[in-house]
């Protein structure tokens, strides 16, 4: 018998990555060329990260003007509103592009969806899925409430991945929502406490229970309340598997999960390694062996062009010092301890790829370890 | 017959170099603690090279700081007036710890000066050698006049050193004078015009007549005064062995030389490598095996310490790229372009060395090439 | 005979003034509210004047946001493109709200074009008049070519606002091009010459040229182009009725002229007076009593409401000193000076007024005294 | 009869102040002239008040190079020890001069000590007094350990200055300690907690608990240790007559008491008087009127040089609005917030003086209304 119109496609899906140049934060010149020449559809495209060159503080506003142009330029495109793709569409911007940092976007596009009725391939390739949790109220931010709701975001981006085992995730990029004077004001009028009425603060602690979350839904943490009490003081917990930024712009979690599944094609892999302090220059060459990448020490031009993405997280150490030696980054008036921190990491881990497009974020609370954080990298295979 | 109280020692000097912390711009303990217990004696200080955590800027304050405590502490150990000490000792310090550098200081130090009547060793050890040039007028400042002030009192720093061979100097550098407003006003008040009244510009051609006096000492340009024309504009000449500042504080050229002479002894030796731009991670580690140090990508912790000092000169990309993706260092008006760079390049050799007490100075113009620099490290004999 | 269709109005039109406050750089919900309500048309505005939160410098983003979010509303709300929109309605932004300065924008609506159909009131009431000039190339940026084309966009808009006499002009604000890289070597792929091809010195210029071009529509300066070469040099020439800003998001002179007209009515006028220096509260004193408002030493409350909008330029004293004491701002590598003179300036002013919405913008070449500026005010009839 | 060599000076002493200039904050040469032509004796004075032109945060060492280059001239003048001259004599320094304010600091000095034995004048003339307190431990800071040793050493100082009523003090200068990451440690390893061990915080509670003592020496506040929950917690509670600074250089509280006394002859006197927010331009009127100076709006020249000195305490209002209108100072990650107030509320105050040189502080925690502060003169009579 015949499939019918809405049969699920015979080819299994591939992802495809996109490392986009922007000349200003309101600049999706580069993505509208790709969509011009049919390079990719609009409607294909499931996952935005990148970097803006704002300080990316609280009044870093090139993420919302870099958010603005992305979606009126998709809503131009699909014919759908602005505000219903703002909603589906995880779109993850940090803000900072400190030292030789560029600033790019990686756009993620898939070209269907991952289905049992395609069989299995020999070889899992890079998958992708996403999910965007219900609000998480100002109450719950900081809180084992938003822990689970992140845990269960994550669970259903595996699913919409196709990713059945937590041990094929590689690396899970969450956003979530902080407190605000106002939402804190809005929470207390219905009697309800905040954890912190501080943003500053809230943003740590949302990025803290969003780390948690992932590190509950894959299994590397107890679905244990008591925990509530280890965010942000026991920063032996967590995952280096996460990746979390927080803002003041979203009111629920957005979660994008990569790794690797049989129900995908394609060369692209992953691999993610913990960074133990900003000098673990080792851990990226690590990560680029485990993708079959040479850097000795930096990757030879012909092994460059191999590379579709890079991320890090990474943290000023809180002791004050780097291997022994005193860091001025946390008692700085003049620059902002997260600009120091990724402008250093960030130009560590150029240097071994031989390129400056990297999404570098600060802010890694149990993210890796402590005063350290992460190095995850997308390669397609030789 | 017993030696005459002015008889050359019959030993060959040996030079010692010392890295060591500071807690802040005035703390000076740590040299201290050396004078006290008589690891060091203070009349064998020959010159200081440091970093401190300022903006690096027209208004950082934390060289004078520095400088004025450094002086106070040398004068009470030696009896000498800190105005003399000032005139005589090179001080040379850049200011801006970014990222994960580490504030500290090099100290140099030699056991005697170097004499023929010791006779050669077999092999050549790092000598050291100082100069200061007369005062230069403001109208002379990036002028030519500048360039051959710079040159001779490189020549005679040499041969302070015991160097007689422009290819066994390795590294020298300079900090010259430059134009302010009120010296500007006195040039001007006497018939002199200056070349800019500007004072980040004049610091920019002091740097640029430092690296071509450098240059002129070393054989590497001709002593043509037509070649003025090229300070600022012709970034292919200059010397990649020159490391150049300039500031308010002081009237002359300091010079302080570094290189190999059979006259010394000792283990230390120093190799200075080109940067070819802010990612050139095989400079630095071309720079350790050429003194037999491996990183891979990281120095081992046994070879780290056999490490005394390590400096580097770097620049933001005039043409804003890096390897052909944009940078965003040159129109920030939040954060200085030096201090981006510094915090960057100086990272980058860190996770290489294993170690973020670097000196890494910005205004790079014609030391190196032109969106790079160069990477200089001195290491004692396995 | 009843007038035709196309009849003018038997109406003057009425210029009005809505001073709104925006929540971050993309909020015009304000205006949206405004023409929710019916308060206002859409296609009565034509100019907006308005201070986003941003570093007020090249890489100053909070501009771009604004503007974009604003023709996208005003697109939705008459039908038109907004690309459309964009060339045609002025919209003058200084990014930087320091100290008290609070975000917030101008938006200018008129009710109707003057016309003489009308007949003259017996007094003269504010009027507003646009113009936009061809395109500037980069070679005639900071050159008598665009000292002209300013002249004449001021003389076409004092037309559009029925302003014959230019005494009856108070104030015209001027948004010019600069020349960027790119615009530089495109020009001399062409073979033209520019001035300078550094952004930030060539907004100098394109400002300085912007108020001398008020200055000869005015007739306060002869069309002589030998005055080309005072530009930047002899501070005393220029206009006190000019504020000019530039930047490299326009590449055409963008002109708003306010002044008085009896084809126009309404309860609104305005005063602009020169300031002499940054401490120059006389002068903020003076501008309110000239409209009938005694401050003393700060308006009253009652009072308060009647001010519709007040802009000011500034600058930080080139010579370092204010009335004979030293200041800072021209050295600082940690805030542009800019930054400084607003902060500084405006709070001056609003604790005149009372309130913190205030426009003030720096870069005041040539737009009053040198090391002052201006203070303008549009206030109602009591 | 004679007096004999130690009997009370017949003259009441007279207080002198200096308001000079410095070209950076390690220039000590105004004050040197006046010792060098006799015009002041190195012996008599007796604290000293500046601006230097730091950041004001934790990493200014402009305070530290100031107080090393005063201490090193008062040494040499008096035969000394610099480290004994720092136990005795305040030097409180606020970093920052923002916009117009220039970097200034005032010497106290006293031609003698208040007695008795003098009698009483007719009128009261202005007096100074001050005093040290004990080391303050770790655990005391911000608590109302720290409240009393305050109190306890602005009653000192009241007696210091022959002060003996409450009503008779104006101002009271406080610079008290706070805990740092070390301190903090120290403390813990001895069985202490402390109430923060966060730098930028513990300076926070440490002006509280300064304002409080203030408060409690001068009768405004009860002494009752359930009070320590209001520190930082009921802006409503403190004195308007305190100005309080902390910082790490410090361990122990110092307190300069500025009042009138009987027991003084002279022309100063002066006034200190609440502001209520940072526009409140009729309080800085206000305490020029008490002092017979009338600003209109600004103080004429002929009576801008009977003011000796001003001093202002201002913050950035908490719910971040100033009159109804956001301000944007608290979320600026480019610029801190104390940075954005000092230069508004600097401005506004000198443009009343018609002078820049005006001491401003931030950190204004019970030191005045919320959101506000307070300005202090001293002026000599007609």
């Amino acid at each position: 018998m015949a499939p019918t119109t809405n049969a699920p496609s015979v080819h299994r899906p591939r992802l495809s990555v996109h490392r986009l140049p922007m000349a200003h934060p309101g600049d999706l010149s580069a993505l509208e060329a790709l969509l011009d020449e049919g390079a990719l559809a609009a409607q294909d495209i499931v996952a935005v990260i990148g970097k803006t060159e704002g300080n990316g503080g609280v009044n870093d506003f090139t993420r919302g003007y870099f958010t603005q142009s992305l979606m009126a330029l998709l809503a131009a495109r699909t014919g759908r509103h602005a505000k219903d793709l703002l909603r589906e569409l995880p779109c993850v911007l940090s803000g900072g592009t400190e030292g030789v940092l560029s600033p790019h976007y990686v756009v993620f596009a898939r070209s269907g969806r991952p289905s049992e009725n395609t069989g299995h391939a020999a070889q899992a390739a890079l998958a992708i899925g996403t999910a965007m949790s219900p609000a998480v109220p100002p109450q719950a931010i900081g809180r084992w409430a938003q822990v689970r709701s992140v845990a269960d975001a994550v669970r259903r981006a595996m699913r919409d991945a196709g990713i059945a085992r937590a041990e094929d995730v590689v690396f899970v990029q969450v956003k979530g929502p902080c407190v605000t004077a106002a939402r804190a004001r809005m929470a207390q009028e219905q009697g309800h406490g905040v954890r912190t009425a501080h943003a500053g603060q809230s943003m740590a602690f949302s990025r803290a229970a969003g780390a948690f979350g992932v590190a509950l839904a894959l299994g590397e943490l107890a679905d244990d309340p008591a925990l509530e009490q280890a965010l942000l003081q026991d920063f032996a917990l967590g995952s280096a598997r996460a990746s979390v930024s927080s803002g003041v712009e979203v009111e629920v979690n957005e979660v994008i999960v990569l790794g690797h599944s049989t129900l995908w094609e394609g060369p692209l892999r992953m691999r993610s390694v913990p960074m133990r302090d900003a000098l673990d220059i080792a851990a990226v060459a690590d990560v680029l062996a485990q993708l079959g990448l040479q850097a000795a020490p930096q990757l030879p031009p012909e092994q460059t062009h191999r590379v579709a993405a890079a991320f890090v997280k990474c943290e000023p150490d809180r002791q004050g010092s780097v291997r022994g030696a005193r860091h001025t980054m946390l008692d700085d008036t003049d620059i902002d301890a997260q600009r120091h921190i990724r402008g250093a990491v960030g130009a560590l881990v150029a240097g071994v790829l031989g390129d400056t497009r990297i999404f570098v974020s600060g802010g890694a609370e149990h993210q890796g370890p402590a005063g350290g954080g992460l190095v995850a990298v997308i390669a397609a295979l030789a």
